[in-house]
């Protein structure tokens, strides 16, 4: 394989559809929001995309079956005017940090395979990390220009004004990208601790998705792991207060402490 | 050289033959067991691959000559319709873990090759990395499909269950991409320390590839070579007790200590 | 994306134009020389440059925008025959240092698209790293060829004359492959720590440049910029000798201290 | 730059030319002996390589001139019938240790050039990495294949005959891809320490060289610089000592030395 390769199963039907991505990122906020939305509304997946750029394993599935890490896209059919037609994006990996040329690859044929359904607009999501967290995590909001940033003025997020920040992997590219390409688009990141699974994040980035896209999304199983992550969140914090009283060195015990270092 | 190469000696005159992995990886398991499988069945080697993702480097051999790292291709042909012809691979090296896309493009051609000669079913073999050993190596599976599963359901393997459990390497990649080429294949890999070479696993491993070629393996030179894996594990676990009643700090040696280190 | 690749927005027309490199590196010299030439002459922007071998992510604005990292081309057009056209590039990055085929291939691109206007003389600035600096940086010169040198020895430069001494990055690329393709050209780096922005070093790069190319620049801007710079370097200075000072071990309190390690 | 290129200046009248190299390795042994031969044989330069995987930087020479990394290509025209043409490779750089590929790439210019000219034997040059040296260096030896190891069985070596052992870089490389290509080669190394510039070693590998172009090569350049080098070891020896001494904890010192860690 010498190039990112789609396996395409089924050509959908759909018009000036909205690519929504949602990959492995900070906190799997992204990837925990797209799964769920590809749950609620039942969208069907259509093709497959490989990379060279991926690491180089299979997965081992429960059934023991393996595949080659992978993306997938699934599209959704609108019922109505009301709505917009979705591709989205989800899956096991990105490419590696340090190959800057996978990413560029990847996303480029990512670009190039939704162009031919004739997407122009993107919706991006992902976590943004912070070292702390009180209350409820804010959702934070980018766009690729002033006339997208305008459309969504009106949602409940915190527009990103850290001149010089960046936004890494595939959440970023494809709106960077994409811009040279003339679309259009917006991304969402949910303020993450970053070293569990956020379901907390991923549902505040879904309900401002969801309103972005007017739909309306049953957010039960996603509330379910949200009270399972702040379970672990809780657990971890006490692991880490008694290590830390572990830590303290003991007078009369200095030999034996370094001995194990 | 700008692409992994194969320079072909002869074109043997076979028949959807099954293709064997046994490349150097953990405990050196699938290698061994493929050096033995050929040299009991007296396959001939027609081919060798070379890689540009290969170490940069040559390999001194005894004879005080020197060739560039490679991997090598047997085949047997079979005596009879009960067993099916056979290409075998071993060699050097697998690409180096840092290529991510050296490994897909050497086993893509690897693909490329064997496919020449019909062939549509894959055996990997290796070794599977475990913290501690008691009792005899058990052997893992994991396959390409749930159909090929069902097929080697009888043999004394543990199937691997471990879901997000990674085959790193040609073990895996061979499976995976082989898969989108419509080919079916099994993984089989023997439990091992993995510092060693490990022909105890080895066995484990060939033992379970007769029995799915239907063949009878003389096991004498792997028995001997699992011998000499016991020794050298106790004098390892010899040496390691050793080193760590050496590494205890003594009582008013501080100061030499430190000036070791 | 899989190649460099350039976006031009305006066709300028100019004649035998000399190329201005300033991108950032040690200090940001060059940079900062670069937007201060492209300010004072009012410099306008015609096109930008895009490579997969930036670093995969894009950069957000104060006004929420994001963009690909980039660099931008500038091109001022001589009032009359006293002067010379100028093209200036300078932009958010360079290539990062663990990928030398990107930094060829980047400047390799530069070189094509520049060439299509005439240029045929080449002018890059930097910084150059000292460990420590008294009184006003001065400003080292090396050259792609002695007529050159000649033709530059009566400016208030150092020449290099440190045998082995390398110029890494585009400042240097462009003079080593602009060479290959028989244009000429000078670097002028000034001395600096390299760990601040350094408008002082950059002020002195840039006034050496003026001279070449006969220009009157303003350096009001950049003189702001240096006391600030100034400023910054006595706060750090501070703060090392503070952070020494608590540094130093208390007798006494030796376990506390290992505590923290 | 997207490929090793070759600027080539003349094109020498030479047949069937031995291509000898001697690039920046080990204790730069090749390169010392490289030099010297080109020196005493008046060789001429007639090519220049160049290479998007070397160090992306320009090198400053004594003059205030620059060039990028390179390596370069002389001839020597034989007088007689006892003698062969020979073509002569040194320069700057090797690729570096971690862009394996880059290695092959350039390696395979190399010999697509060389190979315009008749060449079909190869001699390598460099050093053999030792942990201590004790009288003169030995000189190791290594063949593509047997014919050659008988040929040269008369010569002042001591055949490689370590099993697994490597070498590493253009000194291996040019024997293993030229062989691919039906030509044949020795590589001669240096017993060196390594870390410094070992004109003694360079003076036993090319003692044999000479010896194998039945040539009279006039040592005293090399002797001159062999003797700098054993004042240097001598040196670096009583400063190891220095050091050594310094190293060791004094007693009532605790504290402050590890002020300064």
């Amino acid at each position: 394989m010498k190039e990112t390769m789609i396996v395409v199963y089924e050509k959908p039907d759909i018009y000036d559809p909205i690519f929504i991505e949602g990959l492995p990122g900070i906190g799997l906020v992204g990837k925990l929001a797209a799964e769920h939305l590809i749950q609620e509304l039942n969208a069907k997946k259509f093709a497959e995309l490989y990379s060279p750029h991926f690491m180089h394993q299979v997965i081992v599935k429960k059934d023991s079956t393996v595949d080659l890490m992978r993306n997938e896209f699934y599209y959704w059919k609108s019922p109505d005017d009301e709505h917009r037609d979705l591709i989205i994006i989800t899956g096991d990996t990105q490419v590696p940090p340090t190959d800057s040329y996978g990413h560029f690859e990847v996303v480029g044929k990512m670009l190039d395979f939704v162009e031919q359904f004739g997407t122009r607009e993107i919706i991006t999501m992902g976590g943004y990390q912070v070292p702390e967290l009180e209350g409820e995590p804010r959702v934070l909001a980018a766009f690729t220009d002033l006339e997208t940033k305008e459309k969504y003025k009106h949602l409940p997020v915190v527009f990103r004004e850290d001149e010089g920040g960046a936004i890494v992997g595939a959440a970023g590219l494809l709106l960077g990208i994409g811009k040279l390409r003339g679309m259009k688009g917006a991304c969402f990141l949910g303020e993450s601790l970053g070293y569990i699974v956020d379901a907390k994040a991923a549902k505040a980035v879904l309900s401002v998705v969801a309103q972005v896209l007017n739909l309306e999304i049953d957010m039960s199983a996603l509330d379910e792991r949200a009270k399972e992550t702040e379970e672990i969140l809780k657990k971890v914090q006490e692991m880490q207060r008694a290590m830390f009283e572990q830590q303290m060195p003991q007078p009369g015990h200095e030999e034996e402490d370094r001995g194990y270092l």
